[in-house]
């Protein structure tokens, strides 16, 4: 067990208590709250954090907060974080440093990694993660995939051996389908049945997030259509009310399913959904390559049709936690829950998405003159998945980088959000330009798409070099900017055969 | 050659000239319209038959439009029902009426079958087919496929054998991308050179229409976005002048792609988009079936998200002569014209399409008490392949038909919008429901949405009967209907594991 957790944040090296009791600073902040209804966070990650102070500045600020996670390397310093009074997630959205200003105001979020907090909940939102393992070969083949579902099983075990009578449970997570039914309910069950409760004195329902980290972070939750499921009607009654308290249903009325199947499989589709249509474009980038064509343009000629306004462009990858998993999780399900089929094409989806790196890696060393990148020096416009987020889980940027890295090249990093690559444990510049600037450089690749790199300062700054090799992996440049960068430079862009 | 031509919306067969001359009809028409630019519409289908009278009644009833078809069995009544006065395509549109009795008023819209008339066109308009030779296995597993690209190739010559030099060419028809640069010019620039005339002295563009028949058939053209390239700058130039006359373009702005590849690629694209789209959610249907859910319901719940508006509902099958054909066109294209590889997926979303009849079919006898279908009265409600329209090219009902006739059951056939199965020859029951009356029925299929099939006077027609099994393979049937129907009948609905 590691003693410490390092907040990304701050660089900073958080002491994990030793004794895990927490229980006296607990009954502390419910005295101060003894007014409110408790909801308590289980999974303080990108979604869990913020439904904790959307939650905390609900209901007329009527509830009390209480975010819970594991006191290991990985999260601790989360909570300490939350109660030192910086948030633990880095946002373009001005409103989560509003919300959470006002929870601190009004004293009414407290993080913790004590289970104590659970037999206080009224409410209990599940907001963890459930993984999917890739066992991927290095050049991203996925070879086999598996769910394991016990750390799942274990948090919902944590919350049956401690839950008063009558609370609610909420799942958010994205689950297989089927879990709420053969594993979240059985695991109450039993657990309540030992502890000599009924396990008719819960409610359990199924409500999936859309978060969207980025600049509408908080509206995503609070100002954004749900679905929902109850385990059976009284739940599925209480769970509707709940949610009402939370999210704005007037303007965006909650869809009700017939049970937590239809929920499950609902996130899972629409997740799978969007990886297959940038699967789709994968191949149409490379025949518009072929045919003298620029493929963003032909994409936003068909997205003037409204029906076709979700087709997707080109890129680098698919990168994040959901999309590149998702369909697995589906998947798996069908699989082992209900003893059928694979889902083969939105699986084939996921395998398509996680070759895209190799293509792009490939078209960078066949159009390089000369081919050989070895001990040149390449810098990387951005690590993280998507453009203006911080978010380097799953990037396709890492598969793209191991590459290189393994061809000889010599690799810097500029991005915006990024100052350090948790996954691959490096440093990233953020600042400014000057690392650019201060090396000489062969070869430049942009591999998200970050709003700045769309900007005059931009093109002014790779102007200030002669000879580079540029590739736009992810189409951000403007058409000015690429009749400006073409003269000095070679200047490529993956999905435009007509440059 | 055949000597008749039958009208199947008349049911006469019309005879067909034996001296192919009809030079002194064409003449006396332009006499009538000597002020009037002139244009030929080359194919008159549900596309070109359209696009003839949109085209009359534009620019201010300054063009005189002639259609030419071919004087065949399958096409002279259409020329033979223009001239007489009656529209050759049924629609629940009511523009048609009006556009068709307004340009018989102004008299500037004539049908024929002699080429003369390129002769004397300002423009011609391009809108025959361009077919997929598809090599399917009796169960429908797409065994190979081939494009004949020299009927379309004939076509052109046609028109460079006797154009006027600076005519505008404008192709409208779903070409195999790289068709204008690798066919349409180089056979033009060999017509006119024989002719002594300059490859230079024509206007040659793509903009490929996205005709809907239905309700709003003639919007479809002229109220919808066009996408558009021209073989060069000069042609770019007049076409996009000749569609301004013809299309609502300050509503819907016109857009101009780099080159008639990219205009190729983007029509192409655009339908093998909504094919895979309805592809996948093939896996899914199964899924919910399998896990006690109503797909419909998920699907209506995702496409609350305005990202998932397009979310396809499961089905019967796929119709209809684009989405079963188009990705084909593409990949053909690929393969023949860039000498590389095929695009997969996109062939893949119609081989997955094109076995969906068969699941409907296994499902049917799966679920039908006794199993056996052998001698059962079966009556199919539906046959054309989309809702409240009357084509029946390529509908998936037809597979699903012959493997129920091959099981040896007595098929009945009720369209309200089809009297006759072109395709099969056979007789469709579309005045009223007597058909169902009056036999013995011992299975309903519905097989195509049909709004009236949604309504109270269908619900109370099958109470009539008692014990029916009925199958929805479209889910057309709402929740009362369903309700009502499913105490005295048997039902199920493809997608509904609910049920």
């Amino acid at each position: 067990m590691k003693k410490y957790s390092l907040n990304p944040l701050t660089g900073k090296k958080i002491k994990i208590p030793s004794a895990l009791d927490d229980r006296s600073n607990i009954d502390v902040f419910l005295e101060k709250n003894s007014e409110k209804k408790i909801i308590v966070v289980q999974g303080l990650g990108f979604v869990g954090a913020v439904m904790s102070i959307v939650c905390a500045n609900s209901n007329n600020n009527n509830y009390a907060v209480i975010g819970i996670d594991l006191p290991n390397s990985n999260n601790y310093w989360k909570i300490d974080s939350i109660n030192s009074g910086i948030f633990p997630v880095i946002s373009s959205d001005k409103k989560i440093e509003k919300f959470f200003n006002k929870s601190k105001k009004q004293k009414n979020f407290y993080a913790t990694y004590d289970s104590y907090a659970y037999s206080k909940a009224d409410y209990i939102i599940v907001d963890i993660n459930l993984d999917v393992e890739k066992k991927s070969d290095f050049i991203g083949n996925v070879l086999d995939f598996d769910v394991d579902i016990s750390p799942f099983e274990m948090a919902i075990k944590s919350i049956g051996h401690k839950c008063k009578e009558n609370v609610t449970i909420l799942i958010e997570t994205t689950i297989p389908p089927g879990t709420c039914e053969k594993v979240v309910k059985p695991t109450l069950d039993s657990c309540l049945s030992k502890r000599g409760l009924s396990n008719k004195k819960y409610f359990l329902g199924h409500s999936y997030e859309r978060v969207m980290p980025g600049p509408d972070y908080v509206d995503s939750i609070k100002n954004f259509y749900r679905v929902f499921s109850g385990i059976d009607k009284k739940s599925e009654v209480k769970i509707e009310k709940f949610l009402k308290t939370i999210i704005s249903t007037k303007k965006y009325p909650l869809t009700k399913l017939k049970n937590t199947n239809s929920t499950e499989i609902a996130k899972v589709l629409e997740n799978s959904y969007r990886a297959m249509n940038i699967a789709f474009a994968v191949e149409w980038s490379r025949f518009a390559e072929e045919a003298g064509c620029n493929l963003y343009e032909i994409v936003d000629a068909i997205r003037m049709r409204p029906t076709h306004s979700n087709l997707m462009y080109p890129g680098i990858g698919v990168g994040g936690y959901c999309l590149t998993k998702d369909p697995l999780l589906a998947s798996w399900s069908r699989k082992f829950f209900f003893k059928s089929k694979s889902l083969y094409q939105s699986e084939n989806g996921v395998r398509i998405n996680d070759l895209m790196p190799n293509y792009a890696y490939n078209f960078l060393v066949n159009s390089f003159y000369p081919n050989n990148i070895k001990n040149k020096n390449i810098i990387f416009f951005g690590v993280s998945y998507r453009s203006d987020i911080s978010d380097t889980r799953y990037t396709p940027v890492e598969r793209f980088y191991k590459f290189c890295k393994k061809a000889g090249s010599n690799i810097f990093l500029h991005d915006p959000y990024t100052k350090y690559w948790e996954e691959l444990s490096v440093n990233v510049h953020s600042e400014d330009y000057s690392v650019f600037l201060k090396n000489d450089i062969d070869i430049v690749i942009i591999t998200t798409s970050h709003s700045q790199y769309n900007q005059n300062e931009f093109t002014s700054l790779l102007l200030k070099k002669r000879k580079l090799f540029i590739l736009d992996t992810v189409g951000v440049l403007n058409e000015e900017q690429i009749k400006k960068l073409s003269k000095p430079h070679k200047l490529k862009v993956l999905g435009r055969g007509d440059l």
